[in-house]
């Protein structure tokens, strides 16, 4: 094992109702008041916004509000929040909605701290060195932002969709009730999926070093999240299985599963980052088409872990027979396996291995993904 | 899934050379004076002394001193810490040994901020409100001390082996070097491995609501825990295996296995601590015995379960034949697997039941695990 440092100091309150304490939990933590940040509605709908206002109210918890966060977060309604902050010297962030609002609430927290731009933090010319507390209610589970410190935010003027991490913007609470997920869409559902599935299998495959443990660990998040994703499309209102669901997706990105391994990237979520970022996909439904076909393209690297994935999770010993189950399985809950699904040209393919390969120079992959090697794993999709 | 807090707060620092960072972690943390707590005069022997007290004085931190902690720790040793916490106003506690010393120095934590006898948490006539903090330097992977807020103590007066929980008690920092446990002795080797396996299998058979995740977790450790004992116990200096022996040791008892769990009890630890407190054997070889007899007189609660463990764990489908190969596998790994073996004679089992009964009392256990119920069960050892 290598060494590492492992440090969530994120507090998961876990189940039902809990989101009726968001307001006691800030308290607790010493903060009077928020900035209450969510999306395009969804909450009030649902009465989500009255009970979250309600026990913010009860709690004397005093705020100022910004909505309208969209999926794949904009950095100028960052920079709004920021300005909100600062302007009104609120003491924290509080996120209501998905990974989304997640991701853009801690990288209002960080701004918060800053006198600089916060896109700083993301293209590395600035170190976050503090941030505002950050508090979420999710209504989604999928990219674990409810128990880590990383942050994907879309600079719509320079299309670049790039990220950060920091524990200073692990929430210190984050509510999680299932209850509140029984309504996302099965085409979410499934983007879901795949987007938890993304996040252990990059280091599982990449990785120098990986010890059996974290392997073990690995298989058991892809063999949960198959098997509740099962239940769940047949029947959204399974409470179990949206919980396991839930608290798998934390665990898929909260350090645990890259904790003393070695040498580990991220290529399919800098390729993906690319299409999302040009043709403003869903990040679990780009993920879907760019991991099959890099996984053919990058089997014959570590073809031994390729045969223990396509054994333990599919039962079949042959490691081109598992990614093609993957692939299957990927399709059967309704997420796309190819860029023609997805409406992106052969011709646009150029383009998106050039904005890739520039994140991947951030992220020091460097000429291991080279424009031309991307190309080539894309023309797979 | 049941509703749960989540919430471990510990930084671990793992890897080699880490103890030559004591002192800053400690400084980082604000922290300026400590009780420095160890064993029996092994880490002067090792050498690990003399660096620790070189990274304390290069960071500036003040210690006083109190060694001589045993196994199955003391509570008149902790009297002597709280008084010497308390008289000399020290900041925190730092534990630099096994898991015995770090619950000693836990047990100290909390004393330290509380007027009455400490020993009032463990019979739980008091709540642990506050504690100092508590720093580790580990040279033993079994108990999960170094990742969680438990504390087990031995009141030496009544016979009595009790225990807390309490986040208050989690270390702030504790370092885990896997290349300080390569002089562990095959014997507690074996006793660690069979007391990590007991503090997941527990819940696993008890819980009434136990979500496969966790049960795929629990058996990733149990597989993890078997394979690199078995790599240990042919080549001790083996540090891959050492290490994922000691990061797995802290995963089967921070927290992540009874996350969503229900109804799950600790019964074998209950008639364990038992045998510990009247015979005064190491826990791993109580636990040894214990466990193989009380699965064969329990596995018709849970049969599915018991099953489930045999075939994921041995590749058997037969429950009987599951218990037959893990009393197999302890003994084979040279721990004791009857009463016999550890010189406990049958004469004493009416004795060890009571004492049991009385502790199961405070756990909840009550009549579930009657005097005549655990008697039956250590006939069985």
């Amino acid at each position: 094992m290598h060494d590492f440092t492992y440090y969530n100091p994120t507090k998961i309150e876990f189940g039902k109702d809990k989101e009726n304490n968001i307001g006691q939990y800030i308290k607790e933590s010493g903060v009077k008041s928020v900035l209450l940040h969510h999306g395009k509605g969804s909450i009030k709908k649902s009465g989500l916004y009255d009970r979250i206002i309600k026990s913010l109210n009860e709690s004397n918890i005093s705020f100022k509000e910004l909505d309208g966060v969209v999926s794949n977060p904009l950095l100028s309604k960052v920079h709004d929040g920021v300005q909100i902050v600062k302007e009104n010297k609120l003491e924290a962030v509080l996120a209501v909605g998905g990974g989304s609002v997640a991701d853009s609430a801690k990288a209002i927290a960080a701004g918060a701290k800053y006198d600089g731009d916060v896109w700083d933090f993301f293209i590395q010319t600035a170190e976050i060195k503090a941030a505002v507390p950050v508090f979420t209610v999710m209504t989604l589970a999928a990219t674990a932002s409810e128990m880590n410190g990383n942050s994907v935010v879309m600079n719509e003027k320079t299309q670049q969709k790039y990220s950060i991490a920091s524990v200073h913007v692990n929430p210190v609470v984050s509510v999680v009730n299932p209850e509140l997920m029984h309504t996302v869409t099965t085409e979410y559902l499934a983007y879901s999926a795949v987007d938890i599935i993304s996040h252990c299998i990059e280091i599982y495959f990449t990785a120098t070093h990986h010890p059996k443990f974290n392997s073990r660990i690995v298989e058991s998040i892809i063999k949960s999240v198959m098997e509740t994703t099962e239940i769940l499309l047949e029947n959204p209102t399974d409470y179990d299985a949206r919980a396991e669901f839930a608290w798998v997706s934390s665990q898929a990105l909260n350090g645990l599963t890259p904790a003393g391994t070695a040498g580990g990237t991220f290529p399919n979520h800098m390729i993906e980052h690319a299409l999302s970022a040009i043709y403003n996909i869903a990040h679990g439904g780009g993920l879907s088409i760019v991991i099959p076909a890099w996984m053919k393209w990058y089997k014959n690297q570590n073809i031994e872990q390729f045969e223990r994935f396509s054994r333990e999770i599919f039962g079949v010993n042959d490691a081109n027979k598992g990614i093609e189950m993957l692939e299957a399985w990927f399709s059967k809950i309704g997420s796309p396996i190819s860029l023609k699904e997805a409406n992106i040209p052969r011709e646009g393919i150029n383009e998106l291995a050039k904005n890739a390969y520039e994140l991947g120079k951030l992220w020091g992959l460097g000429e291991s993904y080279s424009v031309e090697k991307i190309e080539t794993i894309l023309e797979n999709a």
